[in-house]
């Protein structure tokens, strides 16, 4: 079990991409409720599953397992929530922190966000240029959220 | 991953109790929906995140992970839906095969059920004489279900 502190950001640009090789993540939902969210992700050719807690303020309890990846695969295919995420994560290193940028697909494509994990919630954060607005309470950039409703159908 | 197949019956009389020492059981759900119910269990010090697709006749897809005691307990606590299911489960051999026999406590107090896995649905059972009824395809003795209309508040 930890404690998750994590701030999420919209991205500019596509700067970002030049540091980075892309991993493509599958991932679906067992619960989509706020107060127990259980998810199925496989990287690459790596599975886990990994129960959340409701957040509060930027924290939210996390347990993670690592399962076999057939199992995964079955999961997604048969027992989730559809549609099923997939996005592609690049890891960016700046200034001592990593950013994790998530360029979405399917029905979610054209969003990009950058999360950034934080010993706590004053921590000082060095910008890079390609950070836009900060969205870390605006749930409907969620993942568990973009199931029932995608990018592709907001008002922009 | 696996497919279980299970009969579960009611029981008559304390015949079965002699034969075996019981182990406690508590139970909790992250997901009580019935193509994905996802179940925190702890059996004495062990611990186990089970998920269980939609029942097909007496056929259910289950896959089943150990887990830290700490996590399950922690997660029973603060995350499940309440309330917890806790209750004994004692394991009777006859004839070959294994009965597990559940003695709920507290909402669900006086209620006892028993369940025997089997190769395939077609499986000859030899039945003891503490067997009663069979419940298999009653959905309200699904332990998913005790919760939100546990034994107490059934008209008998």
């Amino acid at each position: 079990m930890g404690i998750e502190i994590e701030r999420k950001f919209l991205v500019k640009g596509e700067e970002w991409k030049k540091q980075s090789e892309g991993q493509l993540y599958q991932q679906g939902y067992l619960s989509t409720h706020p107060d127990r969210t259980v998810r199925v992700r496989t990287v690459e050719d790596r599975a886990y599953l990994t129960i959340k807690g409701r957040t509060v303020g930027a924290n939210r309890t996390e347990y993670e397992y690592p399962i076999p990846y057939a199992d995964a695969q079955s999961m997604l295919d048969h027992l989730c929530q559809s549609p099923i995420i997939r996005k592609v994560r690049y890891r960016v290193f700046y200034e001592g922190l990593v950013w994790e940028v998530d360029e979405f697909q399917e029905e979610n494509q054209g969003l990009v966000v950058a999360e950034v994990e934080l010993a706590d919630e004053q921590q000082t954060v060095a910008f890079p240029d390609w950070i836009d607005q900060e969205v870390t309470s605006d749930e409907k950039y969620y993942n568990a959220n973009l199931l029932n409703y995608p990018f592709s159908q907001w008002d922009q």
